[in-house]
Formats: C-alpha cells, structure tokens, sequence
C-alpha cells in the first residue's frame, strides 16, 4: 500500500520541477558564483534568479533584502544576533512562548551568557498571543522582536504585521520566523513593518540545507557567518547555487499554488478534522479557530499519550507527528502545548499539496480501532482515573472543531 | 571547443556519482531525520553512512566526532567561537597571515568587539610558518589556535600535526582549516593532536551548501547554531540529507582516487608549471617547494598586474584565477601573497581528478601570446620601469620551479 506523509510541517517532499533545476548546477554550470569565469558567472546569474523568484512570493521590495542562508535555524539565530548588535544601548528581546527552538534555545543561552533580558509573552488556550503582554513588555530597551508568523505544531496565525508596527512604535525591530508560513499564506512584506523575516526551503517543496532571511532595506545587519564577502558581506561561505536555484523555483511553485492548492489542501484538512471528531470520541481540534495555517491539524485524543498515534499510524505506512521534528524522540510534552495549557498531548497532521482525498480516506478507515486499541491498553493498566473518564466529554482544552479555516 | 576548468581550489564539478546518490533523497526518502516515523528513519539512516564514510577519509576514532554543517566557513567559524567558549579564562587566539577569510574576517571582528587578542604568525616568502615566532606566541593565555593544513592560494602545507602538538603542551584547542587539504592529503585524525577540523563538500566534488567540522572525542564544544537538537545538540537545524549523503558518496570517491589520482594530478599539474616556465620568460612558481598540494599551481608573471592573464583565458574559455574566488572581484591584492612579500601579483591553477592533458596542452598553448600582449600593452603606458626590465631575470620572490612536489 502506497505510504501516505502527512508530516508536511516537519519538511515536504522535493518537487520534481524543483529538482529538475537544480541538476545542471551539480555538474554542468557548477562554477563558484563569486568566481570572475564563465564557470562563475552562470552561477551568479542563477543566483540572482533565484533572489528574484523569493523577492516576488514573499513581497520584498529589493530582490537584494533577501539574503541565502542554510536554513531557518541560521536566519533566525542570525536575525535575533544580529538586533542585538546593532541596537547594543538595548539589552532585552521579546518572543512568545510558543517559538521554535531555534529561537527558545537561542534567547536562553543569550540569557544566561550575556547582560540580555528576555520577555516571553503567553498565549491562552487556542494559542492567540496575550496582546496586552505584549503591550506592556514593549519598552525602548527592547533590541528586538521575535515572534513567528504562523505555529509549527497547532498552525495558529500570529497578526504579525499589527505586532511589528508596535515594535516600530517603541523602536524594536521585529523578526518572524515565517517558516512554516511562507508558501501556505500570501505575503507582502513592502507594505509591513517587517523587519526582518526568516524562511526555509524544505518546508515549501524546495531542498534541505537552503533558508534565506529577509532583512528590509535600511535596517541595519550584522553577519552572523564571516569570511568571505559573499551575499554583500551578510552572510559568508560559498553560495550553495543547486540549493538556492532549487529554492527560487519552489518559490515560483508556491506562488502558483497559492491560491487553489491552498483551498484544496484546506478541504482535505478539513475533511480529516471533522472526520476524527465525528468518527472519534473525545477529541478536538487545537489552535486558533479563527487564524490557522490551511494545511495544519493538531488533534488532541483524551487519555492517550505521547507518540502512541503516530507510532501505530507508522507501523501501516502513515506520517505524522507527535509535537515537531525538532523535539522528537526527547519525550518531553511539546512546549506549545504546555503554554497553551492543553491537558492532553497531540497528534499533528500536516497536509501539502501532493496530498489527496485516499490519504485522509486512508487515516479516517484505520484511527477508530488505533484509537480504541490505545485507549484499551490504558484502561487494563491500574489507573487514578476510571474508565468512565474516557468518553466523558469533549476535551477541556478547546472546542471541538468542524471545518474551522 | 570544450571549456577548461582549471579553478578546482574554488569549487569542484559535482561527481556524476555524487548526485546519483543524492537523487532519492528529494523526491523519495525525503523524509526529516529527526521524524521517528518511517520516512524519518530511511533519511536518519542515511546519515549515519554518510557519517562514517567521512571518518573513514579524515581517519577520525568515531563517526560523531563528525558534525555536519553548512560549509567550510561556519565550520571554522563555529570552531573558533567554541574555543573561545569553553575556555573562558583564556583570550587569545594564534592564527597564521594566510589564513581564509573565514578566519581572518571572524578574527579581526572578536578582537575589535571583545577582549580577544589575535596573534597574526607571519610566513616567509615560500609560506612557510615561522616556527618560532609560533612557539613563542603559543601561550597559557591562548584559548585556540587555528592554522589551516594547506593554503587555498599556493597550495603551501603547513605541518599541523607538529603544530597541534606544540599547542596540546599550553594547554590550547588546535583547529586546522583543511577545506583545501582534505581529499587530497591522506589524513589520520586519530593519531594526531588535532582537537578540531573543518572541511566542504564542494572542495572534494560534493554539493555545496555541506561541510563538516570534526570535533575529537572529549574535546567540549559549543553550538554556534542553536535550535533542536540534531546533530548531538552541537548543530541545529534540520540535517541537509541529500547533501550530507553527497559529501558522504564524495569522501568515498576521494578515499578510492587518493593515490592513482593524485599521482595523476601532480603529473599534470607538474606539466603546466614546467611548460609554463620553459615557455614564458621571467615566471616563478609560488609555494613551499617542500610542502605543497600535489593539485595547486600559483604562478607570478612578472610585471603582469591583476586579473588580465585569467580575464584573457575565460575569453578562450579556460577557467583560473587570481588570488581566491572568496576574494575575487575585490580588486585588493591578495593576501597570501603579500604576506610572502611575493612582488608580483599570481594565477592560480588548480587541478582535480577529471582534468586531462588536453586541459594542460590548451593552457600552454595558448599562455605564450596573452603574456606578451598584456606585458605589450603594459609597455606601451608611460611607466616608471623601462622595457628592459621586463625581460631582465627571474622573479624575485621565489626561485624558479620545476617539477616540484
């Protein structure tokens, strides 16, 4: 039986076109761009391509504001490192509780290592971002902002371009990990406050090991990486032109999709949620019901813990995900939603648009028994809650959901 | 006629092997490796071989003493930034004049932003380290030293195995950057006291955009990526899987062609420079006759300025340099050069496995006429040396060479 992936927010698969074009620079035009030769100047040419295709998906102004990276782990150390050193009378960064690891882990270390204070704004039950928080932690001494546009795990939408514009008003600058945003939702940065946005190829149908940051025209940057005088002095090391060309035509698919392969991936979405919480006792459905990613499904099954779903829906060929890739494996209860205050855990479906009806046909035929068989093994372990527990009633930590976008 | 490619200390053709190996990476076993499902295991799996096909070329004791990064650049930027870090009583640092950008540039901005002292060690006019102004730099005070095994301009071999001895006796980490010597230098970490090494993929035909940095087991080290854990907790970020299996196919290759080939590339490279000096007057070859990658020629023609002699061969479709595609286009002298106090301004000839005679006869057929047409119209700008100079003796910077390893 054909495998189906449903963990799309960990990474997708490569598009063939994406591939494709990427070939000849493996060992065709496969010069250094910042050689003065041939060799060299195809590549160069190719990269400026590419920085034109991310320019038109995301809105930039200057197809120079955006600058190649490895990923959005580096774009988003390299941004929030980057605040701080060109704003040094400032010592302190505001993020939500609910970031990536890319930036948790980061402003931890910042904190304990150097003179930085770190304000972490709270999210409430379904991930919406406290804004009278973050009103009141918004001070001139805030170096910058960074609060990611959309969840990696629940999807919840963050209004970014609203925060920025605050951020502006005290003089922070303000960073969003889009990651899991661009691609899925359209942007245009030129009309927003936006500073400074990070994105990753492999999570819209582009390579692994290619990101880029966008850093807006006139906000000062300081290079994270240093050596050679590559991406003008942002950001040093060889170009990785495969990667980068690869990146440039995922941009140029995703623009294309945008909007009918996002309203059909939202009706798959969708079909699969209410599939669960109709075929499925004592679920729901996580996040903002009013702001969610189109592709992203965090499913809350009461009493049942850990990767257990995902496990079972492995052995007969189903991806999918218990929190994010990121923190897989360390069997700690995912951080968004523990700040969400969710009792249970969650499994995370996350669809693209190489995803089809048979795949959610596919999970709804076999949850129901993976389900029952999970909650059984439970129920013959002594237990401190009773049997009756189990179907008791919608889950306490979000409504239920049913086709919400 | 078929282009020549003689930048190989830039960048390297991709292996046709290489990519073939890459391929199911994109589209098929795309999975994220840190995914516990199985689409994650089959990409997980495949960096582990990558992991010890890498050690099996650099002779490491384990395959996680290797931590796979984004390129030679952060690889040596991270190594020193971790020296730094996990020896905090110490503030100096031990470099050599010739180092990459990436060492220079990284250095010059800690001692400019921190309390770091930088110590520069000269070279003499072959690129020999002077030895003992190393020893006496070498300190209870310095934190790291990093000199690179092989220059990227002359293809001069410094002995870091001696080195990092010498530095193991104060007490200091020894990085080497051995982006140009790895793959073409039989190398056996293990046995050496070398605490960290960093190399990139697309030196040794891989795919850009992938390096690696060995860490010795034991020595600490901190993260300059911070995020997930992937990589041991030593370097976030999702794992670029179809460029970590390139460089994984890539060593592999390397190990297979290291003595045949390399025997076949010195002969080549032999050929050039002897044709080169037989042929054209008032040459020298630049480089530690002793000690110099078998691949890299570095050739001064006196009273030539600049990019004209690589200008003029990419017009006839023959790929070289002057000085190092990192610094290209800067129009700066290079760096290497005037820490050897070497007069003349050079080109870089740098071979690699898939080049042939023809690549050789190409050079040499057509190097007589471009000399004498920029040293003509050299002569015919009013100019403070008269024309007699131009022919009156060879370089002054170095002996001249012939057939030297």
């Amino acid at each position: 039986m054909r495998p189906v992936y449903l963990d799309n927010n960990a990474t997708t698969r490569v598009d063939p076109e994406v591939v494709q074009a990427m070939l000849p620079f493996f060992t065709d035009q496969f010069g250094n761009p910042s050689s003065t030769h041939g060799f060299g100047a195809a590549a160069f040419a190719a990269v400026k391509k590419a920085r034109l295709q991310l320019q038109a998906l995301i809105g930039a102004e200057l197809d120079h504001e955006i600058i190649f990276t490895s990923g959005g782990t580096e774009s988003d150390n390299a941004a929030i490192l980057s605040g701080l050193e060109v704003l040094p009378g400032r010592t302190e960064i505001l993020i939500s509780a609910v970031e990536h690891p890319a930036v948790l882990t980061l402003c931890a270390h910042l904190e304990k290592t150097r003179a930085v204070k770190v304000h972490t704004i709270p999210v409430d039950r379904h991930g919406r971002l406290d804004l009278d928080a973050y009103r009141a932690a918004l001070t001139p001494h805030v170096a910058i902002v960074s609060i990611m546009w959309a969840n990696n795990e629940t999807g919840t939408i963050f209004p970014v371009c609203k925060l920025a514009e605050l951020a502006k008003e005290v003089g922070a600058l303000f960073h969003t990990d889009a990651v899991q945003a661009v691609g899925k939702l359209p942007m245009d940065l030129k009309s927003t406050a936006i500073d400074m946005l990070s994105l990753s190829g492999h999570k819209l149908h582009g390579p692994k090991g290619i990101g880029a940051l966008y850093v807006k025209r006139g906000v000062h940057f300081r290079s994270m990486i240093t050596g050679g005088r590559q991406e003008h002095d942002r950001r040093a090391g060889t170009e990785n032109t495969p990667g980068i060309v690869g990146l440039g035509i995922a941009a140029e698919l995703a623009s294309k999709f945008m909007d009918d392969g996002t309203t059909r991936v939202k009706s798959l979405r969708d079909r699969l949620e209410n599939g669960i919480l109709q075929g499925v006792p004592n679920t729901c459905v996580n996040g903002d019901p009013l702001a969610r990613l189109p592709n992203t499904a965090n499913i809350s099954f009461e009493h049942i813990e850990g990767d257990g779903i995902p496990l079972l829906l492995s052995r007969v060929g189903i991806a999918c995900s218990a929190g994010s890739a990121c923190t897989s494996g360390s069997l700690e209860p995912s951080h968004v939603l523990r700040a969400m205050k969710t009792p249970d855990e969650a499994v995370r479906f996350s669809f693209a648009r190489d995803n089809g009806e048979a795949d959610v046909d596919r999970v709804l035929e076999v949850m129901p028994a993976i389900v029952e068989r999970l909650r059984g093994v439970r129920n013959s372990w002594p237990d401190k809650r009773s049997a009756e527990d189990i179907q008791s009633g919608p889950c306490s930590g979000a409504g239920r959901s049913g086709g919400r976008s």
